[in-house]
This record gives C-alpha cells, structure tokens and sequence, in this order.
C-alpha cells in the first residue's frame, strides 16, 4: 500500500478510525476537465455524429499523388481490386456469376410482376444497376438487382393512386421516378453521411415486416396460381382473401396443377440446399429449370386453350433510355417522393445489411456511407435506362458467395449473362406461362418468414417482440406504411421511456472490498449506514428530472422513516460515473434536490461527474455548491471513507465495511 | 488487505509477480441476478413507469377505517387541512385572497379579450374553478384563473377557422368545447398517470415558447393602445406589424397618452414590487387602481367622444350553464379537440410548474397526477359554467404567495369577492376604456420574457439554448403550434442522437490505485499495454449498433497499429457498469464484435454488467460465450490484474500500473 505517494492530484483526509485514534486517507481529487471552447465541442460533436469513421485518416500524412490515388480508391473502390484481378479470380466470379443469372431472370420477371411493371423491366434491372455497382460499390459479394419487398412496396404504393391495369404507362412512369427518388434520396443519406437512419429500422421491425411483406406477397401469388383473373390490386389481407374467394368460378384447375407441380419442386430443391449447403446450385438453378420446363410443356399442350395464362411477347433488345419518362410536376410528383423514400430506405437496408453480412463472414469492412453512394448512384441511373429500384438481393447474394465469388466481377459475368439474354433469347419466353412466376415468388420469399430468429427474439426481448408483432400485422392488415411507421414509433418510444424513467441503483458495498455494487443484484453487499448511494443510468436532462427528483425524494424519506442502528441518514451520495450528459434542466434537478434535502439535513455528494457534467454545474453555479471539494469525490470507496469521518454518531457495528477496505 | 477472507463469491487467481514469484490475487465473481419472470419484470417495470411515487404505499397495514379516511383525503385534499383550520389561518387567507382579488378582475376581464371571448368570461372563470380547485388541488399557494399564454393559444388556435369578430356566437361554443376537452385530456393524463408526457415541455422550450408569446401579445395590444380598429386576427409577428403600419391614420393620440401615461404607472409599480418583494401589493393593486382612475376619466371626459373605446354594458349576475354550447359534432369538432389539446397540455404545465415551485419554497409536496385531475375536472366543470380554460397562474400565485395565503381558502376569498363583483359591481366597468387593459396585459406579460434564463441556458447548452430560439421564432413567425412542435422535435431529436452516438470513454489507470478513470479527462491515468478499456456510456440497441460495432472496431485498429511496448493488444476490456440496458440487437452487436476481434486475436472481456444485460446474454447464447466466468468482472482493477497473469508477453516498465494495485 503507497499511502505516502503523494501528487497533486490526491489529498489526504485526517480521520478519526474505529480505535478512536487518528489516521490518513488518501483521497482522489476530482480535477476539473482540460479547457475545450463551445466551438472546439461542438465540432468534435459533430465529427463524432458525421464521422464516426473518420475516413480522412488514410490520407493523414501521406504525399499528394498517394493523396489523389487513395481519394480515387475511395470513390471508385473497382480501383481497389481491379490492378491485381487476374484469370484464378475471373474463374470463380465466372461460376458464381453464371449460378447468379440463372436465378436472377426468373426471378427478374416475377419481381417485375410483384412490382407491376412490364416484365422485362425485371432485366433491364438485372442488366445496368450491376455494372454500375461494380464500379462504387464496395462488397464483394452483393448480388445487385431487383429484389421481392422493395418491388412489393412500389407496386403496392403506387396502386394506391395509379391502377396498374388501367393506366400502365403513368403507372410506368411514376415507378421510374420513384427510383430516381429513391437513388437521389440514398445518395444524399450518403453524401450527407445520415446513414444511421436507417438504423432505426431494428433487426425486430425488419424480421416482423419482411414476414408480413412474406405472407401478402404470397397470398397474392394466389391469383396466378389459381388462374385467376378478377384480382384486388390491394395489399391488405382482407381484400387479398375476399379476392380468392369471391371469385371461386375463376380457379383454373389446369393452372392448379402446374402450380402445385412446380411449387413443390421449388420448395424440394429449396430444402435440398438448406439440408446440404454445398448444393447451393439445387435452388439456384431450380427457378431458371421451372421455366424451361414449364415453357416447353405450355409450348407442346398449348397452354393457353386450356385456360393457363402466359407472359406473352416481350420485346428485345437493350434498356431504352427512360430518361424523358420522369415526372417532375403533376399531380404524381408526392406520391413518386413518397415512394422513393420508403422504397428507397427498404433497399438500402436490404443491400447494407446483406454487404455487411458477408463482408464480416470474409473480413472485410463495408462502408455504410459509401454503399449509399453507390446503390442511390445506381437506382438514379436505373431510373434513366428503364430500370426499377435494385439494390443487393439476400438469397441471390447468398448463393453468389457460396458459389465462390471473389469480386464484384460476378455481377458483370450476370450482367453480360442477362444482356445475351435480352439480345437473342427473349422470344422463348413467349409461352412461359405466369404461374411458374407465382411459384418462384413464393420459394424465393418463404425465405423471409423467419421463425426462429422470431423465437430468439422472444426469449430475449418482450418488448423487441411486440414491435415485430406491430411490424408484422401492421403490413398484413393495413399496409407497408403503416407496419414501419407504427413499429418505428414504438421503438423510438422504448427509447424515449427509457429517457423518462432512467434506471437508478442502490449501491452496497461488497464486505472487506472497496467495490459498491447494487444491492438488489448482489446479495453479499451490505447498506452502509447513514448513506444512501444511488447510481443513476442515464443521461439527466428535460425528460427525466421530474421523475429522478421524485423518486430520489422518495428513497430518502424512506431511508429516514426506517433509521438504523441510531445512525440517520447524512448523506446522498450520487455515483455519477454512468451519466453521460446533463442540460440545462439536469443543472436545475441538483439545485431542486439540494434546497428540498438541506431541510432534511441530508448532504449531496456526487461521485466521479464526467467532464461534460462538471463544466456545466460549474457554469450554472456562481457558488460552486456542487463542486466544492469537500462533496465531489473520484470513487464511492473515497467518499464513503472520507465522510465517515465527519459523521455525528459512531457506527461500531459495521464498521468492517467502511474502515477495513484497501484504501 | 484481506486476502484470506473468502466466500462463495470469491476466487484466487494465480498470477506470476513481478519478481517473479507466484502469488494470488482476490477476484470477485459476477453472479447471475436473482431470477424474476418476464412479468414479474414486465410489472415492475409497468409500476416504475406508471407509479414511481408509489401513492399506494401510505396505505400499507393500515385499519380499513384508516384507509377509508386516507383514500377519502388522496381524492379531496381538502379533508386533510381543512378539519385543522382556524380562524389564524383564515386571517391570512382573508388578505391574501382579497389581494388576488384586486389583481384577478382586471385580469381576467383583459385575458378575455386576449382569449377574443366576451370580457365577462374573464371573471366567470375567476369565480367557478377557484372553488373546484379548492376541493380537488393538493396545492396551497395557487391562485386559479384564467392565464395569458392559455388564452392567447386558445384565442390564436380557434380564430385560424372562426371569425370572433363575425361569428361571435360560433367562436363562444368551440371556445367551451375546447376548455371541455383540454379537462378531460388533462385529467385524463393524470388517471392514466401518464403525466410525465408534460415533462417534453423543458424548461428551455418554455422559456422560448413564453418570451416569443410575450412578444405577440404584446404587440397585439397595440390594437387597444394605439386606437386602431381595423386589426388582423391572426397571431404572426409579419401580420401583426403591417396592421400596425398600414393603419397609421386610425391612430387616436388621446388613447395613445392614456396608454403611454398607464402603461408607465403599471410598468413602475411593478419595478417597484421587484426592487422590495415586501412591497408585493403595489404591483398586486396597480392594475385595479388603474382600471378605476381610468373609468373614472373616461366617465368625466365622455371618453366616447374622444375616440377613446370602451368594455361597454357587460351583463349582471353569476355564470349562465354553458353545457348546452358544448359541440360534439360538425365541422369545427376537430379544432375544439387540436385546441383542447394544446391548451390542456400548456395549461397543465403551467399550472404544475407554479404548483411545485411554491411547494418546494414551503416543504410540502405537489402530486403530478392529482394536479393533472384537479385541473382537468376544473376546465371541464368551467366548461359547463361559460369558464373558458383556466389554470394556477404564476403572476397571482406569487403575490398570493407573498401576501401570506396558508391554504387554499385564499381562492375562496377571491372567488366570493368575484361574485360580488359580478352581482353588484359590474355596472362601474361600463366606462373601462379598453386601452387600459392592453396596458394591463402588456404589464403582466412582460415578466415572461426571462433574459435572465437565456442567458443562463447560453452559458450551460448550446443546444438548449437553439431548441429555446426554435420555439421563441416559431411562436413569432410562424404560429404557437409550430414553435412549440419544431422545439419538442428537436428535443426529441437530441435524445435521440444521445442513443444514436452514445458516449464511449477509454479508461486509464490512475497511478498506484484501482481506480481506472477517462484518459482524456485525467491527464494523469495512464494506459495499461495490452489492454484496451472502454466505458460505454448508453444503453446499447437497435440504434447504436452499428456505431457501436465501427468505433469499437476502429479503436482496436488503431490500438494495433500502434504497438506500445512490445505489448501487442491482447484483450478489449467493456466495462458496462453504466449501460443500462440492452435489446435483441444489442446482443447481436457483442457476437459480432466477438466475431470480428477474434480473428484479430483480441478476447473481450465484459467488466459489471447489470443483471437484465446478463440475462439476455444468456438467454441469447447457448455456449455462454460471454458470460464465461474467465471473461466477465466486476472491477476494471480484478479483471487488469488477473487477465495479466495470462498475458503473453512480460511488460517490465509499467509493472506499478499493473502492480501496485491495492487489491
């Protein structure tokens, strides 16, 4: 033990000990934090808000060129692995590049339809998002194109003004200038490095929204595996059942059978691949076989006689420009806004959250802020050569990854893939008939209800639950809108509760150890007499004070109605070591607490008060009543022991827990 | 030093010295919390939320009878003073309530005007909720009536739809029905007990909100000073100016002097009452004073004649019912409910906050929730009585205050002098020139703009001080709702950045102690090589994970980019004594951290973490990952120590850090 090594920092406090003989305590002074100006704060704020990455510090101290080629890597990250790509990489992208289009076309067409648009937009979006992302983009392993909830949530939002059958072409035109809304919007949550918006979407909203997006978008696959033609365009579960069941005379029993068919081989090969991981290339190439069949099987009976709808001519060809078809005026304009934003924020979080899946699975570090950059980049040019919103698809890039791909080369090998597709081979999905499309919606977006994840979150979380729950019925009740901004808000409300009602423990000390842990949870720790040691978990600031003044009010009167071993209660000591931040009203609670308790006789001791909390009780305190020396002090041990010594009565009981601690 | 004491909850590790030898170290195991079901949890977390004043504990063991009379007097806190009440008291009640009375008339008939209802409302509302409030209010100092900033919001909210001015009779029934509705919303927050929700009105934005108000209706009064009779309606600073400005030739110089000559008498008595608190009366009787010299003025000159305005006949006798004016259909049900609602809410606020100030002067305590109620049920027996909205107001409860008022008896006092008022004297106010109660006005609202406190807020938080100009400039320029909604926005919004960017500190060792304290804060903690520390300082959900997971990451980059001593980084301590909770993402964020740090051959090691953080980590984690006792602390101090013993490599020079600890 140093007792004697002294500094300027530490003070020792005579006291009286048990024998009634005097003796030293050293005891830590609280220092008063280094000086920072408003200005010095408010801009390691904002660093701290903006920047949390700080992407500059690669540059710190290099020379200009190195500068310039570092800032070009950034931008463009091809840059990165483009100058040592070489013919090993190339043949695996090939590979997974080849597995990824046979899924992507298929699944392209549905997805146009899910989306209500032409299918071939489907390729076209399949086509120049990829190329784009290969270039900006900084995962290796993101599969780009369209995917099911963000098509789902533009074709269902859209319809609720624009009616998909009746006016195609506007209908077209405000889903292209969604996409142009949702890009800019994603590009501008990245360049203003905002991107932790879409943190708010929590894993618990996400799995209880794609389960609900999961259920409607499958009920509503009911209409082209039933053969149905009369069919609500409405997203709700309500219209969605009345539609099947009203127009029973409508069911095909032909289409019914292809149906179940090629259902149950999709969800065979699905389960396949998910009992053998290594025979990712089953479910892979299940969708792009389903066609092939399907189309050479409606070819041979002549589907169409027997009441089996088919897709029909599709144009070939390359992506027409699309620039002239956007819409910056008229009555659309805030429903086109309204789209991209949610639509936007949807495929954002899809493409982050998958990028940062693999991304640790292969160690390496995806930007958020530039991922972005990147998929707003690629959506804005999408929306300009006839494509829908795309970002980074979960189940194509999981097989991209399983099917060894190294770069974002693959998504060029799928590109390539699809423009083939598009030049020569369009007319031979002439007769595939629409309900392989309904059926590889429902293999592809089964994947989304995820029930055990639901389950862990139960176990761990009551309220996260409730919040899927409220994502979950929100989308198959009412709509989209409704299950993200309800769940959304219940989350923010989780927050602000655990604002307005912090928590605060009551300390004990652990016996012959100068260590104060709460009471409740530690039953070895003991109360120290004529203390009352609270540990308040929170920021104090305008939500709270009220409650922390009552209740802090209330644990002290309770303290003095049950006075023990003839020592009252002389001190409230405030363990502040977990308050992050204190305004202007968390200045006030000291002063409300510290008028009501003098008249109790009860004095204020603050333990270890961060920087932050110091400077501003300095500021609003001529006298520096909070701060005087003699009530702040480094550790709830110090101050214990130093105020003991001051204490009016003699404690002889326990005294083991205050004197015998290692100071 | 005890190291011989042992118990169930501790272990000896063994650790090589720095000379060499072996020896053992006291290590404190973290034990899981007792157990609690979810709804024992979920109901104690329901009672901290609803009930943290417990109101039910005073009936604890009590006799039936007992709890009869206590329950008796939780509902009507009149029982509890007024079977002690003497004739000493009532004496000083007797002054007190006449004193209010004198200020309460002249008010009340200028709040109305303010208000844009008849100027008799103003004193039927001085006479029915006083006597309500007597029975129901648990406070002793506040005087009940009808307030500037409640009647300026109700007055500026309902003239945006109704004309007062064309559809009088009109603006009178929404008038009521939003004082019914601002009751019932106010006593209902306080049955539901959800009165913490006023507490989003920081002191910040009330002194914006109040100052920004102040300015507005001051203005306004140019009206009644200025002699112009063609006025704008509306409450924004632009409209307001240009009616002043453009109606240049309405300007009547003989209202003009009477103005000038009353608004200084006013302005000066009060000066007077804020130089000498003892002198209270002067400010207290001004306004009477004035409005009888005035009339008398205005009667011997024939005002009228002068182009001086006057109230005109108000009609005899006490307050008509009004329950058949209450509209609960058409078009205008909807303002009734927006306007009852912001006025309850505001009203509650002042009327609350002026309630625990006097109450924390005079060491009583203000319940919330029965305030809410008492309030509440007030406005809606007001409503039924022609009262328009009323609440404590904090000009009257301070002079009652001052004037000596012990209970609420004062407001008997006043509320009979009101009605002798109304029965007799109401005839005299005839010849009140209406200029005299703009100067009224202006005199009383004054003292809400507190420069005093802007500053004070400037010098404490910046923030602060911005979310109090959003709402002074929002009431001015805009409109009351707005600035009250973008200053609680921003509120919010902060709060919400606080959870986003949460505040994580390195901690160092303070030389010769095991004390491990903010490295940037004391320049003289020192780092331990090997070991990152890290103090997080929020609870850790679905908001900060990601954050979380690239500033932790980026740390221990940085760490290892920099190897200190030859110690290369070894262990990332998280220390989590004050992260308060954690959600199912949260626990997400400790398994990928794990995932990443491994890979870099970092072990973390979690120091005290609370018993729900504990729980879900187990819940969450079927090998125990984290909660394995070789990785889990309670101190900083126990987990530097002993993980030191099982470092790789020796780190002679910082030994003492490490060493000298006193365990």
């Amino acid at each position: 033990m140093e007792r004697n090594n002294s500094s300027t920092q530490t003070d020792f406090v005579e006291v009286t000990l048990e024998e009634g003989t005097s003796g030293f305590i050293k005891v830590h002074k609280v220092v008063p934090p280094p000086y920072k100006s408003s200005f010095q704060k408010f801009f390691a704020k904002l660093k701290e808000i903006l920047f949390p990455d700080d992407p500059f510090r690669q540059f710190k101290g290099e020379p200009l060129q190195r500068k310039l080629i570092l800032g070009a890597q950034y931008l463009f990250p091809v840059l990165q692995w483009a100058p040592t790509y070489n013919l090993k990489l190339f043949k695996s992208d090939l590979i997974s590049g080849l597995t990824i289009a046979s899924l992507a076309i298929p699944q392209g067409i549905s997805y146009a339809k899910l989306a209500n648009v032409p299918p071939i937009l489907g390729l076209y979006s399949s086509f120049v998002p990829p190329l784009v992302y290969v270039v900006l983009g900084s995962s290796m392993d993101l599969a780009v194109g369209p995917v099911s909830i963000a098509s789902l949530v533009l074709g269902s939002m859209i319809s609720e003004e624009v009616s998909p059958t009746a006016q195609p072409d506007l209908f077209l035109q405000v889903a292209l200038t969604s996409t142009f809304f949702a890009g800019i919007f994603q590009s501008a949550l990245g360049i203003l490095r905002l991107g932790f918006i879409i943190d708010f979407l929590s894993k618990a909203i996400l799995i209880g929204f794609m389960g609900g997006s999961a259920v409607i978008v499958g009920l509503q696959q009911l209409k082209g595996l039933l053969g149905i033609t009369h069919f609500t365009s409405k997203m709700a579960l309500v219209p969605v059942m009345s539609s099947v069941f009203n127009n029973i005379d409508e069911w095909s029993w032909q289409t019914i059978v292809m149906a179940i068919c090629f259902l149950l081989f999709l969800l065979g090969a699905r389960h396949v691949s998910i009992k053998k991981p290594e025979l990712f290339w089953v479910s892979a190439g299940a969708p792009l076989v389903s066609v092939i069949i399907s189309t050479a099987v409606s070819f041979a009976i002549k589907a169409q006689r027997h009441g089996i709808s088919v897709i029909g001519k599709l144009p070939e060809g390359v992506n027409p420009p699309s620039a002239d078809k956007l819409l910056f005026r008229g009555d659309h304009l805030a429903l086109a806004i309204k789209t991209g934003l949610i639509t936007g924020i949807l495929s954002l979080t899809e493409g982050i959250a998958v990028g940062r899946t693999f991304a640790t699975m292969r160690n390496y570090k995806v930007d958020g802020n530039k991922e972005m950059m990147a998929i707003g980049f690629m959506n804005v040019v999408g929306s300009t050569t006839s494509c829908y919103v795309t970002t980074g698809s979960f189940s194509r890039s999981a097989i991209n990854h399983n099917a060894g791909a190294r770069t974002a080369m693959s998504n060029v090998v799928m590109s390539v893939t699809v423009l083939v597709t598009l030049l020569f081979l369009m007319p031979l999905f002439q007769y595939t008939p629409n309900v392989i499309l309904g059926a590889i919606i429902i293999s592809a977006v089964i994947g989304l209800i995820d029930i055990p994840s639901a389950c862990l979150i139960w176990k761990i979380d009551k309220f996260d639950f409730v919040v899927m729950l409220a994502a979950f019925f929100g989308v198959i009740f009412i709509s989209v809108q409704v299950g993200l901004a309800v769940s959304v808000a219940l989350s923010v409300l989780r927050i602000l509760l655990q604002i307005t009602r912090p928590k605060i423990v009551m300390l004990g000390n652990i016996p012959a150890t100068n260590i104060y842990r709460n009471l409740h949870h530690y039953k070895e720790a003991i109360r120290v007499p004529g203390f009352l040691i609270l540990r308040i978990k929170a920021p104090i600031n305008f939500a709270n004070i009220t409650y922390l003044n009552e209740r802090i009010y209330r644990w002290v009167e309770e303290e003095q109605a049950t006075i023990k071993e003839n020592v009252c209660l002389q001190f409230l000591i405030l363990d502040m070591s977990a308050v992050s931040t204190i305004d202007t009203s968390g200045v006030s609670l000291f002063k409300d607490l510290k008028n009501a308790l003098t008249m109790k006789g009860v004095s204020i001791v603050l333990v270890n008060p961060l920087a932050e909390v110091i400077d501003k009780l300095q500021k609003s305190d001529d006298a520096n009543d909070f701060i005087r020396a003699e009530y702040l002090f480094l550790t709830v041990g110090e101050a214990v022991a130093s105020l003991s010594s001051t204490m009016k009565s003699q404690t002889p009981t326990v005294q083991d827990a205050r004197w015998d601690i290692p100071l």
